[in-house]
């Protein structure tokens, strides 16, 4: 076991130590391994930029690159894991180093602190994480878009108040789905730019009498900015998760919503759509069943990540300025969800390469009503007043005597005629682009 | 009593009806009343529209557009309210105007559903609202950033775990809090730009077999761009309430956390900063204290708005497609959340014009230890190697021989010596302008 | 206005004060004035105490308890309101009292502070909140059983995973709502003992001097027994608050469900039930819609209720031990969700006066497949192994020859044909009794 | 790989089957294999039933007998665990079971589904752990009270607002937390009466034409009662997770706040206790730093613990009534939470095994003021109206002439000389008792 640099005496407390210990660091090292390339990433920029202020000589900043650049190698390679008795991933690295370089290994850590150290770790597998969540969701909305397009001319029935309204069609359906997720990025954009800011430098929260070149590492790093003010960089722990959380929430939403959709189209009293058996799940008491499992998950875990901005909030909440170790659990929180987010986009996807949209929905009787409004603006159109064009076709609706003309004519923007999607898949890509830059 | 358009018969269940209106109106008036001047702009809208389009000829629009000018001007002046017995604001807008003008006015809600009006009134008033915090964090951002520059060489201690630190100076933490305002416009920023876009056109959700021009009426509303899909349009009720609350619960949190330090600082404890005794409340039973409500309410209130989203979560969670009835309610979460963010960003720039801030506090000895890095530091540059050199001021204050050097002299970018303020003015006007813009 | 106690001098910064109070006392008042009634009552066992333990003369009590009844009964009258410049319900009754009887008035604020005060307020108006609502639920409690008993043998289609899986009946649709109020109860019951300890004597939160009696006020107030340290008790302030949120919120679970199944089974392509249409809405656009929004509503305000609990949370987390003033506002996120909560129950029970209920659902040829487990337990029962009569019936439904036998023979506790509402009546009185004693 | 029942056929859809099941089945196995125990004791009562009712023959139950309780000893003595291709713990078992004994092993599927087994499963796995919990909060509650009456006589300072208040005392600070553990014992209670009830025999949510004894195994397996109605029996899923999650969150919510006051009290501006070293742990750049770390994981894990009720909500919110999926995902929400708890519980009565609690911490000049109101409160004694006394005080401070007298007789019950913790361990007892019975 190596002994920490803050361990001052070992002695027979040692058993304390292990059970403070167990309880301290838990499961973190899990979270920790996924940190390992940005580590040394950012340990690169920061030895780089104590040779260019002179606290590496040229000699030790040739020694430090060469070695960090093959544990990265190896790290890239699968070949890393935090050893027993070694506490995070930051140490795992540091002794890696100087084990093979020495004392040069010793000097990086130089006008650093953990904390930096750290904040700088999540703030570029954020950033990363972030361009890869924008990549799979530029895939699912090309795959929706082109259902949209595909199926523009099947009408199903649109419902308010979960009551049968007016015509839709799925060129709408699928088309919808596509633009929210629009929207969403947005805010994945927001919380892209909030990550883009160089924390390294800050130390402990409090900055330090050393002549560190922060503009120097922002450049090496690829930041947009610095976070400035050395407290506020500090500040950003737990912030910068939270703001990242609440992007992945607001796609999760978008997600969870059509899957609910699909679960309910799929359902034998709507049935408007359908999957290939293979892809649906069977039970173990009823032979006839072809259960939307995979929809029903992707809406239950889009459904847990819609609760992690308030867990983190939950947990960083009421603490005054200043770190609190209650910041190395944000990583358990948000980790995961990022996996998660990722593979539910991933298998929608997939998912939709296989759908099967039934045809004619519409002619079935039930479906009568849905053209009232139609029938009430056609009049309107012939020089009825809209309010006695409405009273007229409701009392056939009462009477029965309604007959449904089952033409759709709709052409303005956005509409089952007219559904946009060439500028809806334009907008997509100024906003993708934006994080996503080339 | 106005009859309601679908009230097809009165009759003996009138009580009936009473006591469901009773329990589905609620207080959702009170909110309502907020909308009424963007309900007014957005019928103006779409009657130049209806007229562009030949639904409406010259005479009707003039006729229209008078009145409704007349309405709008009522509103501005606080003479506009919701008779009894009208059920909504749209109503109470829609009665004024056939009142005054006839079958003219009725005629404006062709190709308009209570859907895309009351769409169009949230992204509208919500724009609106977006701009006014934008220009309270403007304010207080403003003051922060003048303290920060005022009182940079008053030196506090700063903490980690609760636990003395290193130096900090007040230069560092009020700048940090001016610069955690900027990262929070970032996610105002996406807010607004969310809402920027116009639903208008989409009726009940399933579009319009009117051939609607939505492109006019985008330009009238000054909005960047459309909701295109109209059944994506009506998915943003809901969404775009929430994707606010994110931004708003961003601002709260930096709020509540500056609040928290207030309070803490405050404690006889610490003894940093005070407020003149008319700023602060006594007790019914301690004749000695001064308390600081006006700082526990901010951070109060703040932790209420944090809980918003979530909340708007709960209420729009795993509903299909489609108008919900349930939307309403997203009004008494979020609307009276915007007025006490901009209360709360209010009175926290007015108690900062009276804030009374320390001299000399690291004179004391316990804050002795706080020097420690420093000392560490001062070696290193001295040529020990940094774990010795750390070795060697613990045993000082272990063996309680350390004596503090007070002098601090951080010169790196963002750290006590060099608090970067400009820079933070800069960054944060970036992205004010591109919500607020001239 | 009435010079508050703790002002020490008015003078010139009276503006200031203003601002202060506008922003501290809020809305504050609309809620005190619930808790008048159970402040006077609060007061009057008080001051027997404090006559008890000879700080009151007998005169004194003797004027006290006349005028604090003369008060109480304005207030059950309901005239009673709060004036312009006092701070807050105390305020004003004490304000009342002393107006009529001086000095003797005064004195009830002996070994008494603002805040054992308002703790005890709080803990006597939600014990009769938790009753009334404890009354509320066995009203629909009675009603759902009611309705489970009257349609026990009309069957409709039971789903999992939205999919046609086997027969359910009416019978066991409602008695499942019914039994599951049961079990909130258990927490409600759990909230009612949290809440039936007294406070009053805990002064500030850290007792008197005084030789109180907190026995005798204890017997006075109907308390089971005492929270004890007074530290303690000044923790209850908000965890009372939340616990109670938490028996709501699974309440409203329980609503929000049953509401969403009556929104399922009114749309056209379920039409299991349906209600007159004085009780359903109609839209404005088209003219054949019997819109279910009472119970869209209970739905979204049961859903809103639910996010109490975590809005508390945040409201009183990672707060140090003592009062803060941040509980003031405990009071705007858990009052009117009681009120909420009432109304939905109530409206809930009159809805379902009215409901009708569709004969003959399952006649249907697509509810075929419901009976598969049925044809596959009578195989087995025949004496297959219940794989190959899976197999078998599976092959019968591939091949479309799968003919259901349309009769269900249930007769296990719980089922179709045994529902055991009797026992689960009972189950519900055993839990109710123990809130609302006779 | 091992064929499930429904896969009706394999082919070359073999891929997208291990798409699905990746997806699907998750990391559900690591959850799972906790419920291996309580799988395998609910299938011997659902055996045992069987046979009492002629399906099982005495040979086969028999045979199921010995294998059942075989694979108990194997999962028991920590050899067992879920196979590749083996999709949850209840194939597992059916699997090793039909392995040694054959059709007699399938046949315990036989009125049995996959849901009321899991349901089952669940509720004996939360009562169990519910007790554990109760017993892990007796310790820690025997802790405070034993430290409360050690250093009752010990003051420290009592704030409200933050600002110095009154006199407090170790006594009642570690009895306040001790007090604090009872009534959220009080909502555990309720929880273990909810998990307290059988759902076996309710299917797939609709009950079975088998003629199941639910009498029969609820009383074999040791439960109060049965979740009667067979509908609501499937309800109870999600449900019992979450108000099982609500009394975890209360308990949390103690031990959180109890963590935060350590943490404050062990900073140097309060310095009011202490740990050993090795409790504590260092800083890699400041040497002079002793870091509360144990207390502030256990503030962060329980303030996540807080938020599992409302991921639990997110999660089966606005479902219909019978099973979905979704429901398979509160497993790993509220799982892990139960073990946090436990460790955090656990940890905290080791920690203050340790604790250093510092004398005469009220001699310090800065705490002058706490005894304004024991100064009151003796002029009023001696006949001055409380309102004079309170002034005449007020001025002596303002004026700085005010001398603390530094005696405290608080006599009352629950007061610094009247702490009451043996009421206090009664009440405790009380709650205890009735979840863990002897």
């Amino acid at each position: 076991m190596i002994t920490k640099l803050w361990q001052k005496e070992a002695g027979s407390s040692n058993n304390y130590q292990q059970i403070v210990e167990k309880f301290t660091v838990g499961n973190d090292k899990d979270f920790d391994i996924l940190l390992a390339e940005y580590d040394v990433i950012g340990s690169l920029a920061h030895a780089q930029m104590l040779h260019k202020i002179n606290i590496l000589s040229a000699e030790e900043w040739t020694l430090v690159e060469q070695e960090l650049n093959h544990i990265l190698a190896q790290i890239r390679a699968g070949n890393f894991s935090i050893a027993d008795g070694v506490e995070d991933v930051h140490s795992q690295v540091e002794f890696m180093l100087t084990q093979k370089i020495g004392d040069a290994g010793k000097k990086i850590h130089t006008g650093r602190s953990r904390n930096d150290q750290v904040l700088l770790d999540i703030k570029l597998f954020l950033r990363a994480k972030i361009q890869e969540i924008a990549e799979d969701t530029r895939v699912l909305f090309a795959k929706l878009l082109e259902l949209s397009q595909a199926h523009q001319d099947k009408l199903l029935a649109g419902y308010t108040h979960f009551q049968i309204a007016m015509p839709s069609s799925f060129g709408l359906w699928f088309g919808a789905y596509a633009e929210s997720l629009t929207d969403d990025l947005e805010t994945l954009l927001a919380a892209y730019k909030v990550c883009n800011k160089n924390p390294l430098g800050s130390g402990a929260g409090y900055g330090s009498s050393f002549p560190l070149d922060r503009e120097f590492t922002t450049e090496l790093l690829g930041f947009d900015s610095l976070n400035y003010n050395v407290v506020y960089a500090q500040m950003t722990r737990g912030k910068t998760e939270k703001i990242v959380a609440q992007a992945l929430a607001n796609i999760a939403a978008t997600l969870s919503k059509f899957a609910y959709d699909v679960c309910l189209y799929m359902n034998q009293n709507f049935g408007f759509i359908s999957f290939p058996d293979e892809l649906t799940t069977g039970s173990s008491i009823m032979p006839h069943k072809k259960n939307p499992d995979v929809f029903e998950l992707v809406r239950a875990k889009c459904n847990r990540i819609q609760a992690v901005p308030n867990e983190l909030t939950l947990l960083t909440n009421n603490l005054p300025s200043g770190y609190h170790r209650d910041g190395q659990l944000t990583k358990e929180c948000l980790f995961p969800a990022i996996e998660t987010l990722q593979s539910c986009l991933q298998i929608t996807a997939f998912m939709l390469e296989h759908i099967r949209v039934k045809d004619n929905i519409l002619a079935d009787d039930k479906y009568n009503d849905l053209f009232s409004v139609e029938a009430v603006n056609a009049e309107v159109l012939k020089g009825l007043p809209f309010r006695d064009a409405y009273q007229k076709i409701g009392k056939q609706i009462e009477n029965k005597t309604f007959v449904a003309d089952r033409n759709v004519h709709h052409t303005h923007a956005g509409s089952i005629g007219n559904l946009q999607n060439e500028a809806i898949g334009k907008a997509f890509a100024q906003v993708f682009e934006q994080i996503v830059r080339k």
